[in-house]
């Protein structure tokens, strides 16, 4: 059975494993106050070319979704969202359950514009109503696209006028920035938003986020909000030591590099067979457009996630690939099709 | 240096090190649908002898109490507890932050008893004060001490006549059920209470809570409450084979004893050379007072926390000892006391 | 100047402030325990057919539906509702500050369905997205129309088959019971839901709803919600004596009645001047179309609200009636257009 | 049957409903922004001697400690409070349902002092505790005490040594600053604390609270808060209007004084009875302790509360005067005795 079901079914990359393994019995502080934090936050600075970001470690991706917006937003504040972001369909109202509204627009691609928060903005007039505090977006998007940098200067531009924040949720982070469509760097990052987080459990790592705050006033005391979310890991040396693992050179970008290969490589031989695709993903994420019958036959080789049913009764699947697809699995998965 | 500042300075036992190492390049499906997950919950409710307990896999402790609690409870619901409890000192108000208040009973050992649960209740007469909804006690209390059966089925039948429900935090449950006062088994728990939680993270794993729940009201739907609370694991597995590996054999409990062991030779130790107690601890934790020259000395040796300062100026200090802690470095800092 | 801002520009009908004052020095105890708050009570679960019901008196709606919504559901749980709908827009994110997420749908009239229901819930297929657990409908809507028997009894049906509570917001449920179009009487409510509020801000009292709550499993220990959310008044009787007024015979569907018939004279005036409507409305709210040369005539003799502006530049306004509309004010405002 | 039970037993006082009666007809905007209540709000302005004061008008007590507390806060800020505090034993745990903790310190006499807020901002030492954010007191206290202006100016200090916000809950503040022990002045409050409520259901208002919040930081975006807390009532004129009543003469520190002084008699006539108080007390509640036979008498001709029963079963009651309180029912009350 192939099992393009997500990019996170292994554990995680090899490099990693040693260096949990190499580090396993020394004693250390708890609570991420550990060298190998405070190193994995200086190789991360480094990285995104800031000195003067705050670095958190957080286990996973709804975790810090939650814990920074609802320590960033004052209570009537809202989120503006694209309608399939993260944070509006799949975190079972975690954003909602610290009180927050996410207020969303449809987009054909996953991706908020400029237009569409000036929109949303310009819809909330009063006290009736949530006052939009921050914009939230993914990197890349939920759908597999990805921002340009132009695309991120316009919303960041229209973010800074109407006094809002702008987050940038970077679970497949390493994905985007790594795609051929994407002229973004690590390093262009904290210029173009208010606070991003560097994502770790879908590329290699057991688990594991790093959150880069940049704005100042975003920074303080921001270690109660991580424990009071129930997010302050007591060994929290593992993150400092599988992010140290990953930004000592450039294996967390490699890791994105080659789960985009597998996926263009997949996408590619799709299209040669003959399936049209929802769109043209730059990423790892493909959405190839299945009739009943091909639907029936990809599942009967392969573990995938169904992305919606069309009117015609055609079915939209997503088929995923990580640092661990292996170019032959890829292979031979066409091959059988 | 000696390390006894706490029970999670390493990372893990070497035999679940070697199961992750073993298994990281499995795939399985995520967020603790695996058969990893499915086997170790198994093992846990054979070892607790309740086959239709509810067992979920948690991250954290913080996160573990945050989410079962806040689950259980309707809004208007508090929790009862020592005022020297884990939910009411040392989670940065997480319960709060999910909108229970916690009203506390000051205790000399960290234990409440059915009397001073009772006198909460008594106090909580109408509408305008909340209502008494969970008591939560510690197993074994964050002063070291275990409730005893007898303790246990006093307060278990104090919450049935009042209608509380009873939630135990084992955060130290290893070290509890092997300490010599302790007459509590494993399979006594499900009868003595509502839910309750198996530590992982301060017996030897990585990381990794299982809750046990074993009243069915409080069964349902909880998999949205850990996903909402930001404490699904992506590769929920990685909490599976930890368990696997504690509850194929009896590794749990042994790690539990061991770390008692170096406890109580550490305890006789100090005892011997004159070294008051606060009390005396039946478990992993030592609570030594010390004159400040007595504590100056400690502190160029080894690390603990500093607990409190009593009015004559005495430190009253607490000594961790762990599955991870050895017997000549317990002698060896005697010695040089 | 004339005024159709809103159906709460004065205080309250005479009545009521004569039934404020003759009880003025009365002494009763406080929280709504007194003998007026027990008799208006009384009133209204006879008028409402439901011995069995139980009834609370809050201040407003937003406070209402804030408190009964969150006490009604778990952490979990989500609201269904129309995008117009006022939990959704107008109450500042009341909902989700107790923690629940609000799913909407788009409507052109305002008025949910079953099929849109049913498509919600069809959306929610795990854990990974919020429960759908309430539907929330106002009768009648935002844009001033009104549910049908039938309509409510199809909505009905599809809650109780997927497991859903159905609450109606009364704010304006007198307009709506007295629309010439609607055959839902007060006592075919307590069939049709399991929890509404008769609205009496917006019907001649200074304020007060009253919640009744029809399901048995939503009653309990429900006061402490309602101190708990803010909403207990000290003088609570204040509410009893208003609704003893309005229920001690049929006062309350006589005002809806005027303010509808006040709506009626004008809908029809504006038509017979020619202004197109939004859509034709049965109850006490107008909707024309202007363009912005009417915009700025009807701007300078009279108050009312902007609904929103058309891609052609008209504006649609929303001119409201109450039961203090004096017909002669609607004459005289036509007459002046 | 006397009624000492509150000070809310009755309507309002006969200018106020005159008022109520008067503007009855008057069409004003709603949720507070007519000009009854632009001019209540300046003339309290006035009368605490700060033009740059915001003032908002709410209807009761605990919405306004709920909504200013929890506008005022970040999440891992906790309140400091006297145990008896209103906000920690009777407003059903609103605050905590807005996700803050309140950490008490047990007193004799309801009040607070800077050593006690030292005390428990010592013990808060790090991210694992919530952080001490605002002090919460009441001015006259639970007990009937007051704070004198050198107190309150102890407190201040200490707060603004360590960044607290102080906030002075003024439910009976009428009987406070009318109280003979007190040298406190409406004018003295904006420079002691940082927000204070000037209570007016206790004091002769059918509902109604006064914010005043001094401190610039507070102010922004406040009617957002009372929006989505639920406390912005639809007419709000109804609380200008009462408070212009108050505040355009002094009748409202009359209103106090009277109180004050009916309690006074009643007082001195206990004590000249033989009486024991718990402790004399300057304002309006009086704290007779009584033997079970006195108990008995005394519930056989009047309505009181009781406060607690001391261990040799002797009871304390609460006895409450108002401004409705009549001096020929006092006399007469105690020639029953």
């Amino acid at each position: 059975m192939f099992n393009f079901k997500n990019d996170y079914s292994e554990g995680c990359h090899p490099r990693i494993l040693d260096a949990l393994t190499r580090t396993n019995l020394e004693q250390t502080v708890g609570y991420g106050l550990d060298e190998h934090c405070a190193n994995a936050a200086n190789l991360i600075k480094k990285a995104v070319g800031c000195e003067t970001a705050h670095v958190h470690f957080l286990v996973g991706g709804t975790q810090t979704n939650m814990t920074a917006i609802s320590a960033f937003l004052r209570p009537h504040h809202c989120v503006l969202a694209a309608a399939t972001g993260h944070v509006n369909v799949h975190e079972t109202g975690a954003i909602e359950a610290t009180g927050h509204k996410v207020v969303t627009r449809p987009t054909p691609d996953g991706k908020l514009t400029a237009a569409l928060i000036q929109d949303m903005v310009d819809e909330h007039t009063d006290e009736h109503m949530v006052k939009p505090g921050l914009v939230y977006i993914s990197q890349s998007t939920e759908l597999g696209t990805v921002y340009t940098k132009g695309e991120l200067e316009s919303i960041h531009a229209c973010c800074q006028k109407n006094g809002l924040l702008l987050y940038i949720d970077g679970a497949r982070l390493a994905c985007a920035l790594t795609s051929d469509v994407c002229d973004v760097t690590l390093t262009d990052l904290p210029n173009l938003c208010d606070a991003f987080y560097i994502g770790g459990t879908k590329n290699g790592m057991l688990f594991g986020e790093a959150l880069v705050i940049v704005n100042d006033t975003l920074k303080e005391e921001f270690r109660f909000f991580i424990k009071q979310r129930g997010g302050m890991l007591a060994k929290g040396r593992l993150l400092g030591i599988q992010f140290e693992e990953q930004f000592r050179d450039s294996l967390y970008l490699e890791l994105g590099r080659h789960a985009n290969a597998m996926a263009q490589r997949l996408q590619v031989g799709l299209e040669a067979k003959g399936y049209p695709l929802l769109q043209r993903s730059p990423t790892n994420l493909v959405f190839p457009i299945l009739t009943p019958e091909q639907y029936e036959c990809f599942s009967s080789i392969a573990l995938f996630e169904l992305w919606s049913t069309l009117p015609d009764d055609r079915k939209v699947i997503r088929l995923v690939t990580s640092w661990a697809t292996k170019q032959e699995a890829v292979d031979s998965f066409l091959s059988q099709l």
